[in-house]
């Protein structure tokens, strides 16, 4: 209970301080632009809200000062799942969030956030970056008067908390599971229930009992977030998001209004923060697995060849009928993807998914290191 | 033969543009700041070269031009091993390189690039970022007068380019290889002669004979540089760099001028360039494996098991002596080093490489995708 009492007792000082600070009207004339920034996450969360709170300060200080950020976690200035609409709208001139909560506003957004059985992190942002994946983003952003670059990524996810094992494909039938966007799709199409909600809803849930299992992003947002006090089980490997992209969006109109340095410095720092947010995740999610296994008996289990394969088979299909019944940009993202995805692969599975497996072997150091 | 001549062509034609620009003198009576930074690369080399020339636009843009940076390839302004003694004597207020490139300084300077069956590109990230690292590393870098950041990432590297198979260990027996830091060391420890070669002059090196064998980086690098002409065998996974950690190296009492909204900046576009370079060896190295199977009849080979062990247990011998035989500050290294390791690499076991894994199984998706 300790480290989600503290949680959110940190989350609650700091939202009372958000709260108290009066928003500045635009100051262009002293040639300082304050903007609002409005994120989908609990004040605090390590990982998607330290990252973004990280951004605002390295903006402001690159700047000079010259663009200051004013940033609201979920529910202070708009609901958790409504950071476009209020960037649409020019509620806010920047928000962040994952695009796959928008999977209503158009299933193709999901596609830029993860897709099951998909690309890895490092896949899915030299698709991005290098692939063409920038271009068909913005394609689609365009239609909704906004400009979004990727913004953090959570690494290869969990696949999620449950109260009981799933030995079989038989076990999904008629769980209400939360989980978003594609992931979601699949978990309807293996006879579950899917549900949306945002993170910080998920641990009242699972109390209630209105959802008997549910994904977010790994360990470290696990432990923060107390889901350990009414799971204890936890599933690897996430094959529903092998890593999820977030995005920072901005609101067309506002940001062709920035001045070029300033529009290069939001550029670079969400570039930076997208690689800045996944090392959060990837240094403390093995530190807060072994919390979780050693001081609150969580068990953490692999899915079982048998569901690997059912799922992916449904992911499979999935994707398929999306392709088949989708319109011409649909398919061009999908061939664009896929096409994208193949030679990634073959590089990773050469190198790096070799290295890995060889160091499994684990003849080369003791397990524990020195000391 | 092409794709080499091609780069060496452009290569030429980019010298001669550098060359016939003069370096204009620092001209801060007007506001702008000029610094020189040298790099150890082929100019314009897919990955580490055209990493550091997005570097110096990034850089110029976003500091609305008061930063300005004149780049010099490997040979241009000090040849391309002397990057950090050009830093160190202020020859250059910049350099790029790899850390390990000084082993001989100091052996430690190999461990912030890469060990051989250590960490992976996003484990050693996680180490300097959040897990010790960073102060570790400035603490050895002050000694020399130089601030250093991460400022990309090979990725996960290939074991090198070899005439003749490497069947067992054995065939290491006399062998003289291209490779520098740990991986050197290790080549030595098993039987072969390590010869520490700048990536410019690999291909003569293989060509004349005077080695029979290199590791440089990927598949990317290697077209470009043309190894395929002269080896036709290539061996993965690269266990002597399971990924590498680059460095830009700054004047530490030139660093100690720059105002801090230009400190910022640096370091922001350094840590941007750290992922964007990765991204680009992931994206490029899918497609030029490609085309060095198909087009130039290069084999691709793995390692066999008994070979993994062999270097695994060579590898554990070689960072433990480092430890016995180390000084404090060596000592402190390693122990921070393998504590981080641990604790990520058991959430990459869980969550990345399990789906990897299950992914390799390939019943999800249509090999080539769509189209």
């Amino acid at each position: 209970m300790l480290q989600r009492r503290q949680f959110l007792k940190g989350a609650a000082l700091a939202g009372t301080a958000a709260a108290a600070t009066t928003i500045a009207a635009p100051a262009i004339a002293t040639g300082i632009i304050e903007w609002r920034l409005v994120h989908s996450w609990p004040k605090g969360l390590p990982g998607a809200g330290t990252g973004v709170d990280r951004l605002a300060q390295r903006i402001e200080a690159m700047s000079g000062g010259r663009l200051k950020l004013n940033v609201f976690a979920a529910g202070e200035l708009v609901p958790a799942l409504r950071c476009m609409d209020a960037v649409m709208d020019g509620t806010a001139e920047m928000g962040h969030d994952a695009s796959f909560y928008h999977h209503g506003k158009n299933p193709a957004f999901s596609i830029f956030f993860a897709v099951p059985f998909g690309m890895t992190a490092q896949e899915q942002i030299a698709w991005i970056n290098f692939g063409g994946g920038a271009e068909l983003w913005d394609e689609l952003n365009k239609q909704f008067g906004i400009v979004a670059f990727p913004a953090g990524q959570t690494a290869a996810q969990s696949f999620g908390w449950f109260k009981r094992e799933i030995n079989s494909m038989e076990d999904f039938r008629g769980l209400k599971m939360r989980i978003p966007g594609l992931g979601g799709d699949l978990i309807n199409r293996v006879g579950g229930s899917a549900v949306l909600l945002p993170g910080g809803e998920i641990f009242a849930g699972l109390q209630s009992g209105a959802i008997d299992a549910a994904e977010f992003i790994g360990p470290l947002n696990d432990l923060a977030l107390g889901f350990h006090q009414v799971a204890k089980i936890s599933y690897g490997p996430g094959v529903q998001e092998p890593g999820g992209m977030m995005q920072m969006m901005i609101n067309r109109s506002r940001w062709e209004t920035l001045p070029s340095d300033l529009q290069e410095i939001v550029k670079v720092a969400c570039w930076q923060m997208h690689e800045d947010m996944k090392v959060e995740y990837d240094f403390g999610s093995g530190r807060t697995m072994e919390v979780l296994r050693t001081e609150h008996g969580v068990r953490f289990l692999r899915l079982e060849r048998e569901v690997l394969e059912g799922l992916g088979k449904a992911a499979g299909e999935l994707v398929q009928d999306m392709y088949d019944n989708g319109d011409d940009y649909m398919r061009r993202v999908w061939k664009s993807y896929f096409e994208s995805r193949e030679k990634t692969m073959r590089f990773l599975r050469f190198n790096e998914q070799a290295f890995l497996n060889a160091r499994t072997l684990n003849f080369a150091f003791p397990a524990r290191g020195f000391g």
